[in-house]
């Protein structure tokens, strides 16, 4: 239903484009939600675009825009835009949404943007800018409340009002008077105590904080697992510098889960649909090297028991179900997992006992359709001399296969772990291409052996 | 970091378990979030957490400690309790957690509860439980603020402070005479508006709300879409009957992520890392089964061209990269589109440029690996008479794989998500099974045609 009304949208938008009646889509460009015309604009051509966003004459609403735009989309509209005008935009963004989208420009081009901005403006995002990327100081937002902890309730309900462009009083943070973080406090505690009473004598001192440095995925963690709106900042003097909000922790949450599919099949997490044929190519490309590789080394193995295959040529036939059944069962084992330390639910520390109980799984199911393929082998091959032999072959190799492949799935991503890289890029191609080596090696090797050739 | 705390707290809980330290343990429990517990729940034993359940004096913490327990650790420790601590515990937990948790119990104890808890209590929470799985009205918490429209400012500030039950004033909801909603105010506007005007003149009215029966999914985006920290739910009057809150947006987006990578991968939504062996295996088989049904299939396609192979063994050992370019390839295509779906990046209406362009990438790409392979395949066998026939085919065989798997991964989900079914459980097993079984094909085709057998 949402996508409709979006369709919908952009369709109106098309049309009145085409008449050039300009009054009626700044009628509707008034009373759409940026967020809304973020996804229409995914529908219009680029020269559509510049006009529709020429069009609005609501700088905030253009700043929420940009933020919202799929990146190529911002990157091939911002150089369209007059210096002055975007300047002027980036002034009303949100610090932390500026900085962010300034470093996906051009340096030349955002230097210029910078340039043009209020002083004030630009030396807060630029002050954002210089944290690492993905840290908990280039997502946070100057925009907290802070109360000094010798203050009473009544004085602080006072600050309070004073400083309503801060948009939501999340939480009331107070601080000591070289500003570091101490405490904090809710409204309603502000509200029921005597009002003469210092915030420092009913705040809570148990307060959850992050480093500037944090990474943004730890933030998220933690936001997530209190149920907070907002987690306090603080410097290495644990000076209260900032708070990162709910809405960054969502869009975080989103876009980690993206990158790890993207990941785990062997894309790169940076691959947006959107883009050109070419890109998206070039983006795919190596990583399908892999693959090529193990299939490479797969044809040698199999080259090597050429005298095999000519004595018994259905052999191949069982190539395609032992590399599918062990394929298919690494995946589970190292989506599983991979998803496993992404959320929490599995720990390092616990390494052998996950991979003990996937290699078990990892057996059973293999006993299970090496059991099925098997009897299907003996049945087909009835009247062969070497029936028995072949289809105890190809049992065995799906045991096998399926084991290795359970073992390796598990076992792959949390060794990655441990080593500091992310599991879900080892995990893909790594994993599938290793068991399809493994899986045809012992196949040729067990049958080789039981059929005495 | 988070990590490493959660099991040095796990560890002090069991010294002091095996020493009895009673004080010892209730001092940690008072002093550590219910959030932190639950992790460190998990690596004690059954009847550890029992104990460390029943040391627990807040009933608050406990019930914040129940609804955060993976459900496993859940469904063993409930039936455990003293009947009528856990209505109390129930009783101070929020109506939507425990109309949540009450629905995983076994319908015997979950009456009981309800039976045992004050009647204002499990009449709420009976109320949320009525309404289907999934949707918005069995995750609304009813702590929302609601003004009458001709109430003036000062007066609305004084019933929000003596309304200060409700945690945190995310939004003032803005109701007519008949409980409808009207609109929505911020805090902000009431203090700076003169105090006697009433709400109807200064509030926002293009409010976006939900139904009660509208899926939690679409809940969630609109969250996330316009940075709200709440979104209003209604019936089919239009009356308001609760809030959305952030929280369990956090929640459900990341939990969508997980079922979405789990199913995927072919494994069912509901796999649970931490389940027994026998679970695991159960959930897992019947997963495995498309691919065996593929495998058997390439079987019988391959048996079907034993003259091929008795001629030329050789064929045989390209059957691996030709099955795995294809299959890698189709779950890249696949994964791209059906995240595309879910984050609402891929439209459906876009299905045949989105096709296009992903079958545009499996040629390319295929020419590129074919003639790799097609390379390696005549050098290999220079000195055989019909190594350029072998070559070509082998390069044809890949750019048919490699195009058709691009072609399937990218139209299957599409066409499921059109025929509303879940794009996500279709993609995994039936993509790399039907993958395998035309790659198969499609080689000895060429292959028994360009030899001339």
């Amino acid at each position: 239903m949402q996508k409709d009304r979006n369709i919908i949208l952009a369709d109106s938008i098309k049309r009145l484009l085409r008449r050039g009646a300009t009054r009626s889509l700044q009628n509707i460009l008034s009373k759409t939600h940026a967020a809304d015309l973020s996804l229409a604009f995914r529908e219009l051509s680029k020269s559509s675009r510049l006009t529709m966003f020429n069009l609005m004459s609501d700088p905030e609403q253009q700043s929420i825009l940009l933020s919202e735009l799929e990146e190529n989309i911002f990157l091939e509209l911002v150089p369209e835009i007059n210096l002055d005008e975007i300047a002027t935009i980036f002034e009303n963004m949100a610090a932390d949404d500026a900085a962010e989208l300034l470093g996906h420009l051009d340096e030349e081009l955002s230097d210029a943007i910078l340039e043009k901005m209020k002083n004030e403006d630009s030396l807060e995002v630029e002050h954002l800018m210089s944290y690492g990327e993905d840290t908990a100081g280039s997502i946070m937002v100057p925009n907290f409340i802070a109360i000094k902890e010798d203050m009473g309730a009544k004085d602080a309900i006072a600050a309070l009002q004073s400083n309503m462009d801060v948009e939501m009083p999340f939480y009331i943070y107070v601080v000591n008077e070289y500003g570091k973080l101490v405490g904090v406090c809710s409204l309603r505690q502000l509200v029921v105590v005597p009002p003469e009473t210092p915030l420092k004598e009913y705040m809570a001192t148990d307060i959850v904080s992050v480093n500037t440095y944090t990474d943004r995925e730890e933030v998220a963690e933690i936001v997530a697992r209190y149920d907070f709106l907002a987690v306090p900042v603080v410097d290495d003097d644990h000076r209260l510098v900032g708070i990162v909000t709910v809405d960054d922790v969502i869009d975080i949450i989103s876009e980690e889960a993206t990158g790890d599919i993207l990941k785990m099949a062997g894309v790169g997490e940076d691959y947006i649909e959107t883009q050109t044929i070419f890109r998206g190519t070039r983006i795919r490309l190596p990583w399908l090297f892999t693959s090529f590789l193990g299939g490479l080394a797969a044809f040698f193995i199999i080259g090597g028991f050429e005298e095999s295959l000519e004595k018994y040529t259905y052999l191949a036939a069982f190539i395609p179900v032992i590399m599918g059944m062990g394929g298919n069962i690494g995946t589970q084992s190292s989506t599983i997992v991979v998803r496993g330390i992404a959320t929490g639910r599995i720990n390092i520390r616990d390494i052998w006992s996950v991979v003990g109980k996937e290699l078990a799984i990892g057996v059973i199911l293999g006993l299970v359709y090496g059991l099925f393929i098997g009897v299907v082998a003996k049945i087909r091959f009835f009247s062969e001399p070497l029936s028995l032999q072949l289809a105890f072959s190809v049992c065995l190799a799906v045991i096998s296969s399926m084991s290795v492949a359970a073992l390796v799935g598990s076992l792959v991503p949390l060794l990655f772990e441990k080593a500091n890289i992310d599991p879900a890029v080892a995990t893909g191609p790594f994993v599938t291409t290793s068991v399809d080596i493994v899986s045809v090696y012992c196949y040729f090797m067990i049958a080789t052996l039981l059929l005495g050739i």
